[in-house]
């Protein structure tokens, strides 16, 4: 048999639930907008070289030489018990009191996503989102055939009413709704964030229709003025399934995150840990363990919602002086993102070539939505390039805006649709 | 609603697959086996200690020190590349020639398992596995809701004429057979091996039926004499989904194993890969890479051969000199695993309360087998307690064998039966 029907004969036997699995027609561009000539707003990489890296390898130096046996070796598939009681104490800092017994540790928190969705969710199912969404989230619900129901956000986040309004329509269809995810705090990718109000008004809405939340965190603790917001969680212990992780607060290389559940949740998602990966690496929980009980880490957060904070500024500053009338953004108060939204008739994806032309990358809107949507929006990340660079990025990328407009003026506007719809997330956009 | 109603509605909540994810009945037994007086013949934990712990831990702090911005960052999804050039170089000792670009690095070899049968896997298809097979993939194969024929072992490996039967009776009932999971090298639990003869067979049935072949592999360079067996993939780079690790050669808390697929597959495990856990570990495969690139591993896996080889020596010399007539047992070239089948009428699974209450601890056969069957075997583990300890272990295991047959004697055989069948794995007994 010849090598092309035989890559054909995989085709034929993949299950139902690959299909969900497609790659993004914007890894291309993005191979392209790791040139270093490129600024990339694109990415949602943390600023890790801003670790105090020498005090870091000495600890984790003598880690390993003095706990190897420990350190080395599997550990349980819930993940290290000290580790843990940890976790509840950064927790602790937005207002969740937690036992350690009900957290499992996970792959980053996209693990965690994973999981939730493999012990709750059959093909069919409804799972609620912002829209804007979290494009990994998206791309784990595809992956186990979720019909992902998109409820909108505005500055003040996820809109109470139509949440209301849309459980009350899924419910009269006879739809089963598996549980809303939400990134309540310095959404990914909109930037904004839950009011208080709107908190108490979603746990409400979720109890009516007794729906489960599943509250993604990543970036609760980087915010820019005042104390962290609290957690959906804290106001929730038996609705709310929680997930952290330490990959924007400390490193996204350790791959170490967690999900708080319910007890009985709690055991089942064990059991999917165990048959995903047996356990989490012993070598990055207990190099996390030892950093939380003996380095300064409230300090070294403190240093990173600094520099996130500089770096927004210089964002916002330079979207505000740089682009042309018609464009709006949001504000974000912390985190990583600003969403920006292009005059009608202009599209995101289409134009997205023609910025890393310009030696500028984003992430096109469409990315972050299961249903087409998105084309008139992108994700602009300030997480990564020193201020200058976000200035220069935001300079370059109002020059292309302004010719998209030109362009729009004299042809008019860009034909918009023909999206794939959900796409894998890739690590260059999480 | 009352905490125990709450408790039943999530139950009502989980998806179907989520029935297939059962807790382990020998789980409290095994929290009373690591009590430090009980000898655990349990564990597939490899001997970490072993290793040059004050050198690994110099080589992981100056990794970190100098390069912490790669080290602690996100990576790709399919994984380091020059880690998959290493990759590339440990398998060519079993015979496989192979591109970095058709590896994909993942959380152990059991995540491959994952990911592997996430892509190829919808409910009620076959999956061939050994009889008794690795109670990992069992755990992996359930939570997919694959269903698993067996195929028998005898001492030379996987019966070529019995794969040849059910393979046709599959046909003959029209069911949909998905691939063959086989660890041929050193077969956890049986600790046989494949023989050369065998090897050509088993590729020439699939080939016949177009069956895939997951060959899993992580014992295969801890053989006690001689060079490392050539690998199935190494005579079929199409057919063959190959499965290695790091866990078992180096430091299994690494957590870092990899999947060498044709490459039509390894773009779809990329993509279930990013969906599960967005990329793998950085921190640890930069580890392993700088320890491949510049530590002595082969002479230390030589290191780890010796160790076990003489953990080996010890278990079958007490097996030899302890256990009462009737007991029979493989005896393993290498890995890590003794498999023992009791005297007919004794059920190993009853017998382990007993056992643990003498002080010695080891897996009951009912674990490996998705059918119920293995209630007269037992997985005796060699690779972490101490020759003398082990020595100590079958000693106390031969009396307790006794004293069943004795009672055997007096009030008939065991009711065995009423076995669960498949139960999570559980990193205590991999």
């Amino acid at each position: 048999m010849e090598k092309h029907s035989r890559t054909d004969a995989y085709t034929d036997r993949y299950a139902a639930r690959a299909a969900g699995m497609v790659p993004s027609e914007i890894r291309a561009l993005f191979a392209m907008a790791s040139r270093p000539e490129v600024v990339s707003l694109a990415g949602g990489m943390p600023y890790v070289s801003a670790l105090p890296l020498d005090a870091v390898g000495d600890m984790i130096g003598d880690l390993v030489a003095g706990k190897g046996a420990d350190v080395l070796q599997y550990g349980s598939a819930q993940g290290d018990e000290r580790l843990r009681e940890h976790i509840c104490e950064v927790m602790s800092l937005e207002g969740i009191q937690a036992s350690a017994d009900d957290v499992v540790v996970t792959v980053g928190a996209q693990q965690a996503l994973d999981l939730i969705t493999k012990i709750f969710v059959d093909p069919g199912d409804v799972v609620l989102a912002e829209a804007p969404s979290y494009v990994g989230a998206l791309g784990t619900f595809a992956a186990y055939q979720a019909d992902v129901v998109h409820v909108p956000l505005d500055e003040g986040g996820l809109v109470p009413g139509v949440l209301r309004e849309t459980l009350a329509r899924l419910r009269r269809e006879g739809r089963t709704v598996k549980f809303l995810y939400t990134v309540p705090t310095f959404q990914n990718p909109a930037g904004v964030t839950l009011t208080t109000a709107r908190r108490a008004q979603i746990l409400e809405i979720c109890a009516e229709y007794d729906v489960l939340v599943v509250e993604d965190n990543p970036y609760g603790l980087l915010g820019f003025d005042g104390e962290p917001m609290r957690a959906l969680r804290a106001d929730d212990s038996e609705r709310v399934i929680y997930l952290g992780s330490f990959s924007k607060t400390i490193a996204s290389g350790l791959r170490v995150g967690w999900v708080l559940a319910p007890h009985a949740v709690r055991a089942k998602l064990v059991l999917a840990a165990e048959s995903a990966i047996l356990c989490p690496s012993n070598f990055a929980q207990l190099a996390v363990r030892e950093y939380l009980a003996t380095q300064p880490w409230r300090e070294q957060i403190k240093n990173f919602r600094e520099l996130y904070r500089v770096r927004r500024d210089a964002m916002l500053e330079a979207l505000d002086q740089l682009m042309p009338d018609g464009c709006t953004w949001t504000r974000p108060r912390g985190g990583f993102f600003v969403w920006l939204t292009l005059p009608e008739g202009l599209d995101a994806k289409a134009m997205a070539p023609r910025a890393i032309a310009e030696r500028v990358a984003y992430v096109p809107g469409t990315g972050f939505y299961a249903d087409g949507n998105g084309h008139r929006h992108m994700r602009l990340s300030y997480c990564f390039p020193e201020p200058h660079r976000i200035r220069e990025g935001i300079r370059r990328l109002a020059a292309v805006v302004e010719d998209e407009i030109r362009l729009r003026d004299t042809f008019g506007g860009a034909v918009t649709g023909g999206s794939t719809g959900v796409q894998a997330p890739g690590p260059d956009v999480v």
